[in-house]
């Protein structure tokens, strides 16, 4: 059988887009004479919407698209994702009495929904939906599990797809029902039941650093399990970039079709680029190479798909080049995603920056061929303290106060250039400075798009040395990147906001990167089994450990003292994490609606505290640990 | 049987103070020889903490208080909501194998678990749980529907409290419960069956506009339903405030004792305040008045509460007043909360500021005897052109951008003296502003709380009455304050943001405010209604109807231009509603984590389309309509 990948790049909301796209394929799938089209997840509508989903004319808008797809299934059969009010024709309210709506899947052909002996004909609706991190599926769908209990039927069962005389056995999946594992519930099971001849799962899985592996590993295991009897098994996954609010998404297709072994026999892109892609199930195994620098394709795609649809009239970007090593990947990341003629390098100094940043900033937008725009700001600082003076707040001020007059002038500046230009402002902040809330509220923190903020300050360090790998020379300057050593991090420039003399930022690279990785994106990890770690000594046997020994945090009341410097400055800092931009989320806990905060002072459990006091009893110890 | 109604202010992850507050009235309640004392649910742990939840170590050490709170049962039996990790002792795993976690009403009594025949001692679990607007149960909770099927026990089994040689069958509830006329399971119906003597629900139920007549309509539901059968019912809620980052909750309390015929024998105040009241079910009905000025209430709890639980160290609060509407009464509100003497307000002058507005402000600082600060910002304004100069960009600008200038140097302005004085900045938008984005990003829109963001203009011009009345003198300038005639609004100061001259801003207010209500609060609204009422005529009939034709909207093309310019509005300024404060939330559809957005340009559906073209072709037919 033919089966074309129709690996679409869906933007959410945009309907008569998605639908020109797809008409698109379904014309290239007919000419290369594919069997049976298949398209994403939610392919039509978008997935990311948040409460759009409640407003019914929407849905009933996108549900009426199902209509012009099922039009053009003359001789192919098409697969796709969509939301519907309906099931098999029938409309349902959920357990609490507001209107059902599922996440299906939709299957016609030759015009006619695909028939099933015992269930709706040509709709399917996903079982497995995920409520955790960035998902809120049960705030919004009701499960085909639910669903099989309401009609009394089993919507599991598969589709019976009948061309050129032969019936094939279809079992269709969405997204999470692929991932059943931990679940109590198993549509492959189902299907290895039913003795389907071939699974299609359809899916807007977006990409988290080292997706790609888990996702293999859910068929692995599955191969495990049902040793033998897995037919083969088609997967479609969505490309493109789509948000709800603060947190951006990105998807990075690699659709796939694997044989019946599990063994991935050919597939689309995994760059996260719309393709539509031809694979038979007769195919032998063809030749797989694994794309590198996935994080800077990501982010590529995340900031391109961005500009392309919240910002449709092509504005020019803006960007704060400081010198410093994340304004320089930000700014080379803008223009090999927009190209160099859109990015503007602004340089806004004070008297506290230095020269070598100053021509670092000048060289990079050479470099990258941007515009480059530099003044001083002292004017403005120089009529902020004057305006503080008649508002009776005369000089000396303390030197935080001075900091945040500059960062925050350079917000105002950007701010000002953005509205001459009609420009929009790129945000510079990483996830170390954004957990610490080590920044400036209106300063450093403005922008419309955060795209280094769920990249730690050593990932970025890694992501640099990629991108000049990538452009084959020089662009980030390797005078910025930290020299990694065996436990041991060394700079010829050190990371500075340069907002006073002789600053250098309070972090503790390659730990407090860990650290707040940990605290973040691994649910199962609580900062009371860091302490019983310490006090085991088995952290330091970890890559981690060995950073902690190089800072000192072997003393145990220096290990504590910071830890708690930590933990309180990411509690004290949810306030300006509310008002930053919308971060491109790259992790499993990304700041926004992904690792979502109240702003709330948690106190510190008993075991805890309990925890603390041993550790300190400690001091003096140092080498017994 | 005497009830003590614990309406705790519950301070979110403050399990110290919870706990504190709890052994104080149990004393007050032991004193005054009280059965039985109920507090509200969540009320060690407080009910609003997102991802919180998912910190096994924090819901251990909430769940390790339990034993305190048994500890203090001799004598009188205490009922109480927390987070638990288990269920009758034991541990659970989710339908997605992630670790459960129950919203449970625990109950004891002489430092023993109330024992029930047939499920757990001591322990019920929320059955219904919401999953819309502010409320995500189901992303952190496992419902007791679902446990009663993994236990093969009915949890909604009552309790049997024997004392004094008397045994009363008591029900629990928790908030949802009560609210079960749209689900598909009724706790009521089960306490019923059970032929309880008592049911007692436990909330943390938050107070928006109308909320209170909501609830009573629930239990008067439940009469109707069960007619005779009813037995008496106890509500117990929360006051004071929560936060889930972008949306700031209040609790207004109004615990109660209703008899068996629902009608209210007595019970604590609704006024936000924390309580602990005696009731006994064998009380005559009690004299009831009703609390008035309940949104004026809402508000100062919401500043109160944010002031005290999020920034403890009593800084000095910052407000921008420019002599109009909104900023005047957000100064009242702060003074009302926190006291005059830490209240500093700010007039930051340009030449575009009218004398009368800046008289206004400095006369409102006077009555509300806070200090006042006032300068022209012109300097900043001048160095911000000079540096532009120097970036080469000259003048002119577009009139926007020496606007947003204006505003972001106010911004910047604010802050400063923020960082000078250690204090906190309010932010003054109103929900009408917020939705069309007339604001100017890290100008207006800074603070770190909008406690007026979910209140239309009109709401606001009524508040003003009301503070006014409060205060029984003029403190909200009567001049500011529109004069609604019969379907007309006239002012005697249109409102302006002064950004330049001669400028009124562009809302039609009170149908613009009434729009954006439909838009946002009434998920069963949607905008093509609006149209057809249009088309048909009936929407003349209503009060928005009346000021539409004020405002010559009963023009088909007007109110086409005028519609498309709203919803437009909308969609392009989610990037500054990301950005902007915590909103307290007063409606059922506040901006932030109550109504979510995605970042997203949606279509309009084809149906929106027809009904355009419909009423565009009515042109000329004005009269007709």
């Amino acid at each position: 059988m033919k089966i074309a990948l129709g690996q679409l790049n869906v933007q959410s909301g945009n309907i008569v887009a998605n639908i020109e796209s797809m008409k698109a394929m379904i014309q290239e799938a007919k000419a290369k004479n594919a069997d049976i089209i298949v398209f994403p997840e939610m392919a039509i509508s978008g997935y990311f919407l948040q409460d759009k989903w409640t407003d019914s004319e929407f849905v009933a808008f996108c549900q009426s698209q199902n209509e012009t797809i099922k039009g053009l299934s003359d001789g192919i059969g098409i697969i796709w994702g969509n939301v519907s009010p309906m099931y098999g024709g029938q409309r349902f309210v959920g357990h609490d009495g507001r209107p059902a709506r599922f996440n299906s899947a939709f299957f016609a052909f030759n015009q006619q929904w695909v028939p099933r002996p015992n269930a709706a004909w040509g709709q399917y609706v996903k079982h497995l939906l995920p409520d955790y991190r960035v998902f809120d599926d049960t705030r919004f769908f009701i499960d085909g599990i639910t669903l099989s209990a309401w009609t009394n039927e089993d919507i599991c069962e598969p589709f019976e797809f009948e061309k050129d005389g032969q019936t094939t056995k279809i079992s269709l999946q969405v997204c999470e029902d692929l991932w059943d594992h931990d679940y109590s519930f198993s549509p492959t099971q189902k299907a290895i039941e039913y003795q389907s001849d071939l699974i299609i799962n359809i899916s807007s899985s977006p990409w988290t650093r080292n997706k790609e592996f888990s996702r293999i590993k859910q068929l692995v295991k599955h191969h495990e399990k049902f040793a033998g009897k897995m037919p083969p098994f088609v997967y479609v996954n969505a490309v493109g970039m789509q948000n709800n609010g603060k947190t951006v998404v990105v998807f990075d297709g690699n659709s796939t079709l694997y044989d019946r072994k599990g063994v991935r026999v050919d597939g689309c892109n995994d760059r996260f680029e719309s393709e539509c892609k031809i694979v038979d199930t007769q195919d032998e195994i063809k030749d797989e190479s694994v794309t590198k620098n996935k994080l800077l394709l990501a982010l590529l795609c995340g900031i391109k798909e961005f500009d392309r649809q919240v910002f449709p009239f092509k504005p020019n970007w803006l960007i704060g080049v400081s010198g410093g090593m994340d304004s320089s990947i930000s700014a080379a990341l803008l223009s090999m995603a927009l190209g160099s003629e859109r990015i503007i390098g602004i340089n806004m100094s004070t008297k506290y920056n230095a020269e070598i940043t100053k021509n670092n900033a000048q060289i990079l937008c050479q470099r990258l061929k941007i515009r480059y725009l530099a003044s001083d700001i002292e004017a403005m600082v120089d009529s902020t303290l004057l305006t503080m003076k008649k508002f009776g707040y005369p000089e000396p001020y303390a030197s935080l106060t001075v900091e945040n007059i500059q960062a925050r002038l350079r917000g105002h500046c950007l701010s000002t250039i953005s509205s001459i230009e009609k420009a929009i402002i790129i945000n510079n902040a990483n996830k170390v400075e954004t957990a610490l809330g080590y920044c400036t509220l209106y300063g450093d923190t403005i922008g419309a798009l955060a795209p280094l903020g769920d990249c730690t300050k050593m990932q970025l360090a890694q992501l640099g040395r990629e991108i000049n790998e990538y452009f084959e020379k020089e662009i980030i300057p390797e005078n910025l990147l930290p020299i990694v050593g065996d436990g041991e991090i060394s700079w010829q420039f050190a990371p500075s906001a340069e907002l006073k003399d002789a600053q250098i930022d309070p972090m503790k690279w390659g730990y407090h990167d860990w650290l707040i990785q940990k605290l973040t994106e691994y649910p199962g990890f609580q900062v009371e089994k860091l302490m019983e770690d310490y006090l085991s000594g088995n952290i330091f046997e970890t890559e981690a450990g060995r950073f902690m020994k190089f800072y000192g945090l072997d003393d145990p009341q220096k290990f504590i003292d910071d830890l708690l410097w930590v933990l309180n400055s990411i509690q004290n800092s949810v306030y300006k994490r509310i008002q930053m931009p919308p971060i491109i989320m790259v992790s499993r806990g990304s700041f926004g609606q992904d690792y979502r905060e109240s702003q709330v002072r948690f106190q510190y459990s008993d075991k805890f505290n309990d925890l603390k006091s041993q550790i300190i009893n400690k001091t003096g110890e140092k080498h017994a640990l």
